[in-house]
Order: structure tokens, then C-alpha cells, then sequence
């Protein structure tokens, strides 16, 4: 072998011919079969992996802080992906003074946003702090659930809101969301992998509920992970105690029963939020 | 002919067996190729139609106060339709003390809005004042387009807004909008309908901006009626003011010499919502 193939065969194999960039992303998931990307159907990851592949000039993949599921929105979606350092070069402007991370990336942002469908921005690109996994490195995400009300459709608030189309008992959705707090067997409340025995435990370190408007009740709930379809569960049983149809007091068995039959309506995904992502202060902290 | 069979034609024939109901309707307007109803496509009055077509038991037509485009919404527009007596009696409830409008049915708003798309809802159905026509009785439309400047796509508000991504100078684009109120020939700011000619004369009775957040700017605007494309052409030359690509006076210059040519980009549909109609007192007065 001469040193020439040794050569290619280094350049072609080391990591250190990529680089680690990370993305901030938003998208309304109206359109899409949810963010991971499904061979054949419409998705986010879909969208960024064909905009991406062009830009590496090489098929790649990527890593997000949460796989939203179909018709879930994101104002706050972080993505990880590898590109051959080439690719990244050209876009590279300097970090910010201070800032944890590599260089800052505006004009990828900008051309990933101009390639993928209007549905999907990316509002920031920066080269990753070392050991940095969107996914893995993530220490709290936070969702947020938005209700309208009125009977009437408000156009605007429809594509990212569940329209119940009648009042709540915002009091007694407030009283029943406290036992969610603090960690426990999610089972009651999520969607078990196939073949996943045991318990589903997470630790919900926030809940909260804000009357935006007065038909206009909003959900916020932060963890370390969620379970699938946790917060559309969640919601879809304090939505039933707001309407009277069960009692606070029957959230609470749901909780301690863990197992998912007969569980209360699962809220639809539209109403469904991404907001925010935290890591470490070393990996980068909170985007919002 | 004996008098059972006069009977039977006069029924099966009189327009005394028809009811002219007034539909209220709001939609997101984001996946129908417009209101008006086109056969093939997925169209705001294909879907009343169809619903409508079951109460009746019969094909029927509808007229609506505004014609919006594929991909404008409305929070308040106004439709009437004539149906078999028979089919509206079932639905009657007393009008409120004092109502010009006959008869309130609110279980036909709950079925039609049950059998239309979600994106689809009827908050509102009675029997029409006497003499109403939907479109011929109105005597103002009111439409608001809203423009989200952040760079960053927020899913909330896409659906509904023009994401122009930018700031706007909201002083100027003011001081530009206040030279179309009053009555003008428009058709530097309309499509004229294959094979017409002539002046496009209509008279805007009210524009305003109003700043709904700091990245947000709301553009409301209201006349007797509207030319085709009217406001999204309007908006777009408002906006190039904004972003400093023409100067106020220019728009002024566009306005008085009334060719289209060389116009400013017409606003995208999704920004644009009609919110309100309005008829003299005694065919109802104001819808919003």
C-alpha cells in the first residue's frame, strides 16, 4: 500500500474530516408525518436530510432533541448532524466572545431554511461543543399544549391549537395536574414500545397553565424525557376533568394504576409543542 | 287535474317551500383552492355543499359575501342558500326579542360544522331577514393581513401571517398607507377580470396598522367592496415600503396611474383574513 492510498484512506475514514454542527429548528408539523424521517412519507427529518445531503454533497444523518410526532409543531427543535468539513468551512463566520461553541454558521442557516419547505426554518447553525449529542446531551425539554375554547374557529389559532369548542374547569385542570409532578410509572400515561415490558418511569420537574386569552387556556410541562404521547395523554385526561367528565381525584388513580387501557381520549397532535431544549451550560444550555 | 295534484306542483314548485338561511362561517383557508366552488377542487363552498346537499336532501348553490382566494381564511364571512322549508323546520329555534333575522337554528351551525372539514366551522345560522342577499346586501368588507418580521419561523403564527422575516419601517409603511383611503380607480392595485376595461373604482373607507407585538404588524382595511387581489396587492407595495425598496410617494405614483405593470409583488394569500361584513340594521347589520 503507498503512502498515497494511506493518505485517502485517512481522509476518508477519520472523524476528523467532519465536523458536528448543530441546528435550531422551528416547523409547523401540520403537513409532515411527524419529524422522523420515514422512508417515502413527508417529514422534518425528510426535509433537513435532503437539504443537508446537498450541502455535504454526501447522504447524512441526523440526531434531534425529540422525535415529534405527526402533526406536532416545534419552536424549538435541536438537531445534530456530521458534514464533511469542507462543507462547513465556507459558511463559517467567528463565535461569539465566550460562547461554548464553535464557530457560528449563519449563511447555513439561511440556505437550509431557503431549501427546505416554508413549513420549516432553521434559525440558527453553529459547529457543536465537543461532546455534544442533540439527543443524549439533552437534560430537560419543555412542551407546551394550547386549548381554544370558543365554539367559534378562529383561523389563527387553529393549526396549533385543540378547538374543543366548549368552556373548562381551569381550576380543576390546575388541581389535577400537580400529581404529575415529581417522578413516577408513566404507564397509565404513554404509548409502550412494541414488546417493552416494565415500568415507564419519568420525572416531570414542571406543569403549568396560563389563560392566554379567555378562550385561550395554554399547557406547559418541562422533564428531563418524555414518554411517547406522555403529553397528549396528559392532556387529553385534564382535559376530561375541565369538562367534568371525570374528577381530579381519577387522574390521580390512572397515575398510580399504570396501565394504559381505559385511559381518557389522547389530546390530537396540533395543539402539541415543542418549545424548548437544555443541556449542560458546557454543552451549550437552553435554547428557547 | 284533480285539487291533490295542483296541490302536490305547487308545493314541489313555489319558492314559498324554500327557506333563504344566512350561514356564519369561519376558515383556515390554508389547504382549499379558494372559497368559490370549482369542480375537481378542494374548494371552502364544495365542502358547505356538500353538507348542505344532505340537509337539503337536493343539490342547492350558495352566495357568499366575499369570494376570498385559495389560501385566504376568513373569521367572519357570510354565505346564504335557499332550502326546502321542510329541511329548515326541523333545526328552528325562536329568534331573539328584537332580531330582524327569522328563526335561529343552531343545530344546523352544529351539523354543518360537523359534516365540513375540520378546517371548516359554522358558528352561526338563521333564517335571512327579508330582501337579504349574502353578497348583494353587503355594504362593507373588512380585512386584516397580518406579517411576523422575526427571522425565526414561529409555527403559531405561519399559518395565518406573512413571515417576512425582516423589520419593517411600521412609520413609513403608515405614511404610505393613508393615500389609498377614499375612492380611487385601482386597477394598478387589482387583476382585472379577463376582457374588461375601464376604471376599477372602489372607495376604502378605513386602513390602519396596528403593532400586535413587537414582531408583529397587523395591516386592517375596509371598503364597500374589493377588487380581485386588491389587498394582497395593496399590502405588497406597503410592504416594499417597509423594507425601503420604494419610497411612500411611489405608491402614491402606482396609485394614480392606475396600470398594473411593474407593480410591487403581490402579499402571499396565507396573511390575509376577511373578519367582518357588514349590512344595513335591517338586513342584520355587522358580522365580526
Amino acid at each position: 500500500m503507498s503512502t498515497a492510498d494511506v493518505d485517502t484512506l485517512h481522509e476518508a475514514t477519520l472523524t476528523g474530516s467532519l465536523r458536528r454542527v448543530v441546528l435550531g429548528c422551528s416547523y409547523d408539523g401540520s403537513g409532515f408525518h411527524g419529524f422522523a424521517h420515514q422512508p417515502g412519507q413527508v417529514t422534518v427529518a425528510g426535509a433537513l436530510l435532503d437539504a443537508l445531503a446537498t450541502v455535504a454533497g454526501e447522504p447524512v444523518t441526523l440526531t434531534a432533541a425529540g422525535r415529534t410526532d405527526a402533526g406536532v409543531h416545534a419552536r424549538t427543535q435541536v438537531v445534530h448532524v456530521d458534514l464533511p468539513s469542507a462543507a462547513v468551512e465556507r459558511f463559517v463566520v467567528p463565535p461569539a466572545p465566550g460562547s461554548v461553541f464553535g464557530p457560528e454558521l449563519p449563511a447555513l442557516a439561511r440556505s437550509l431554511t431557503h431549501q427546505t419547505p416554508p413549513a420549516v426554518g432553521i434559525y440558527r447553525a453553529a459547529v457543536a461543543p465537543d461532546g455534544f449529542d442533540a439527543r443524549f446531551s439533552a437534560v430537560t425539554r419543555r412542551y407546551r399544549y394550547d386549548i381554544v375554547t370558543s365554539e367559534r374557529l378562529d383561523p389563527a389559532r387553529r393549526a396549533t391549537s385543540w378547538m374543543v369548542g366548549k368552556p373548562l374547569d381551569l381550576a380543576a385542570m390546575r388541581t389535577a395536574s400537580d400529581p404529575f409532578l415529581g417522578e413516577h410509572d408513566f404507564a397509565g400515561f404513554a404509548r409502550r414500545p412494541k414488546g417493552a415490558l416494565g415500568p415507564i418511569n419519568r420525572r416531570v420537574t414542571e406543569v403549568s397553565w396560563t389563560e392566554v386569552a379567555p378562550d385561550h387556556l395554554r399547557f406547559e410541562i418541562e422533564a428531563r424525557a418524555f414518554a411517547h404521547q406522555m403529553v397528549r395523554s396528559i392532556v387529553g385526561a385534564l382535559v376530561a376533568v375541565g369538562e367534568g367528565r371525570i374528577r381530579a381525584c381519577d387522574v390521580v388513580d390512572l397515575l398510580r394504576r399504570a396501565v394504559r387501557t381505559g385511559g381518557p381520549t389522547l389530546a390530537p397532535p396540533g395543539g402539541l409543542t415543542l418549545i424548548a431544549v437544555g443541556y449542560p451550560p458546557h454543552l451549550g444550555g437552553r435554547w428557547a
